[in-house]
């Protein structure tokens, strides 16, 4: 949604505005969207705590509130792009033979999903130039995702191997999405996916 | 082979100066590392083809005569961090089923090295934020590196396959020297050569 494209009320900067939509059931929501779109559209080091409560016409204080820092917000934002709560159960709950499947399965759909893509591509490029959006994701992607992953497997090295998962799905969005090398590029999902399940199935599993 | 780089036809742009160290044996290696260096701490936009003839103490003109336009030096600086030449038959010419491990070996060799680290980290850089930098990348890594590398794969789809090999060792290099996850970060790069080269291995043999 483009930043204040719903019209409803003035944004006004400096002090907390009365006519500014204040907390409510989908502020929280709404701030992450507009987070997502501003860190998408502006890079890390462009966006701003302020920006990102005009976009969600909320009041900055409230996005503090609910997250703190911008670098907790910027978090929150990669979080919101992998929804590790719902998902790791979800890969990790099933039989253990096609874990490596569903995992790739997850990754590239999270990537092929426009709306996804956008702003995990701007992450990727803002910790790629910045060294405190580099921290956020090494803190996120550690004890957040891989960790998660890590805890449900029965392999030595655990979070080592889930990394190794992961650089290999970083690496495939980057060559598809980012350079768009071809035929890696136009290749079909399940081509990918029918490669890449058995490489994550070795490291998250053993086998 | 490079525009230019047999050195027959002189291009000139502007009249080359008599106080800039002119041609010879080692001016093409010298313009080669300043152009790493221009490229590597600058960035691809900020780099200028006269930027790198000062920092090789030629004139503009030499640079042009050996390599061309902008992104054909950069095309040129990322070559001479692989090597693609000598190293593609290195990988290829041993025993087939040792590939997977020569072609990890040799990543992360290059990785692990920061003279060639940084300019690489540079070039990833610069691909993730700018077009002009992705499409000179696309161009080599497709016509260069990994078509060489697939021309001796006795699988299907071959390309695909050096591309999804390619990935992974881009992924880990980013996970590992740039966003610095742990325990990947700090990994014995033996340990991580023994995880990754089975997995290149079924990419280029299907073994």
């Amino acid at each position: 949604m483009t930043p204040g494209a719903d019209g409803q009320s003035p944004r006004r900067r400096g002090r907390p505005s009365r006519t500014a939509r204040t907390d409510g059931p989908d502020a929280r929501t709404r701030i992450l969207e507009a987070a997502r779109t501003e860190f998408a559209e502006r890079g890390y080091d462009k966006t701003s705590v302020r920006g990102i409560a005009r976009a969600a016409d909320v009041d900055a204080a409230l996005v503090h509130h609910y997250f703190g820092t911008k670098d907790e917000v910027f978090a929150a934002a990669i979080e919101v792009s992998f929804e590790p709560a719902l998902v790791v159960p979800a890969i990790l709950g099933g039989s253990s033979e096609d874990v490596g499947e569903r995992l790739a399965r997850y990754f590239i759909g999270v990537w092929e999903n426009p709306a996804s893509r956008a702003p995990l591509l701007a992450i990727l490029r803002s910790a790629l130039t910045h060294e405190a959006a580099a921290k956020v994701l090494r803190g996120f992607v550690l004890r957040r995702l891989l960790e998660r992953i890590a805890e449900g497997l029965d392999v030595p090295d655990p979070t080592f191997r889930a990394e190794l998962a992961a650089s290999h799905m970083i690496g495939i969005a980057i060559l598809r999405y980012v350079i768009r090398a071809e035929p890696l590029a136009s290749a079909d999902p399940e081509k990918i996916i029918a490669m890449v399940a058995p490489t994550l199935q070795r490291y998250l599993s053993d086998r």
